[in-house]
């Protein structure tokens, strides 16, 4: 379907090593959010070089600027909770993120940005930086990163991997035993707790598939869990897909 | 307000030498769930002694015998998480429970009981213990509990109590985080999700109160959370209380 003033326009953060693939964890819980409510969308995908034009020419904005960015109805709406929020108020019939509950899917958000996308992030990090583009990104990315962290190198931040394995298998532990008694995070429903998870879930798997296999999948609550919602991540169901 | 057929009887466990104190965090998710939905209802309280043999007379079981019960057209509901399952079906035009998310309300409980209440109950032990009643009853709880802890002391249990409250902080920190975003847990009206945590806050208020105000009340997000629950914990609200 290509798109028309009230189709929504979806920005995505692209590697440029490696075209075409959903990473981003922030990107990622959009792609998803849209996914699960069924809502068509047309994906444009921006890397670390063009972002830097493109992105500031829809938002009209001089902040650092930043995906994800959807554009509906010609006004671009920015950052991943605030996209969620606007799809659940603008399409109010298509399937729910919130199901009412806003609070406590924010707190498993916040509980999943806590205990477990830090050791994703830490395993990951070198492989974003490897797959960002030529040496003349790479070495932007790791000034503009490593200057975020208190003088220590990309490889001094990502430290051990089996430490970063340990704490991510730790933080996942509660999710699996609830993974074991409903279906979905939120329940017998799917909803953005689900997408922030799923976000998450995905970074590791779409860049460190091996650990993931290994060490989020081996567990049998997590691997149901991800073939139950590859819909949501692939949109597969969604009418233009 | 005298009991009825129609009325709800709810067993909570007492300490004799803290006679009325709603101090077990699983009786006090009841007693809070019974608040919260404006359930009228009547207290017995039972002790460590007499729980053997009220319990079973009620349950007609031979498990061992725990509380909460509570007893409703005469008959017994056992288990907090059964029990508050059965008040939000049975009264389903009062102040509601779940708000339609049982799942999401149930991963909370589930954060709270592995990041928040092992600390406070290495921190509440020694008191329970010395609170339980006379010689024989505080050797009978020791041993008893003993025989759970692989080989530990009550005191080798309950470790040092910097470690027990260094971790207490760290779990709450995203709770109070939660908590300047919303009034309560579950968002705008007080749920499940708030029974649990405010149960094990109760816990260490009831039994440390200067570590309570100390290390929990100190932070403004969790004092006025606390002030504004008060109605909760308390049942002012509840028309027989």
């Amino acid at each position: 379907m290509l798109a028309n003033n009230h189709s929504v326009v979806f920005y995505d953060l692209e590697l440029l090593k490696k075209p075409g693939l959903a990473w981003s964890p922030n990107t990622c819980k959009t792609r998803f959010a849209l996914n699960l409510k069924k809502i068509p969308y047309e994906t444009k995908w921006v890397n670390f070089d063009d972002i830097k034009t493109v992105i500031p020419a829809i938002t009209k904005s001089d902040k650092r600027p930043l995906v994800p960015v959807i554009v509906h109805d010609d006004e671009p709406v920015v950052d991943s909770w605030h996209i969620a929020q606007y799809l659940e108020e603008k399409f109010p019939n298509n399937p729910s993120l919130f199901h009412g509950n806003v609070a406590t899917h924010r707190f498993f958000q916040n509980y999943s940005e806590k205990h477990i996308i830090p050791a994703v992030f830490r395993l990951v990090l070198l492989d974003i930086h490897q797959s960002t583009g030529d040496q003349a990104l790479q070495d932007w990315f790791r000034q503009d990163r490593e200057s975020w962290m208190r003088g220590k190198t990309l490889e001094q931040f990502a430290g051990d991997a089996s430490d970063n394995i340990a704490k991510l298998k730790s933080g996942i532990a509660i999710v699996s035993a609830h993974l074991k008694e409903f279906p979905f995070v939120t329940g017998e429903q799917p909803g953005w707790a689900d997408v922030a998870l799923l976000s998450h879930l995905a970074f590791l798997a779409a860049l460190k598939p091996e650990i993931f296999k290994d060490h989020v999948l081996c567990d049998e609550n997590m691997r149901a869990y991800w073939n139950r919602t590859e819909y949501i991540r692939s949109g597969v169901a969604s009418p233009n897909l």
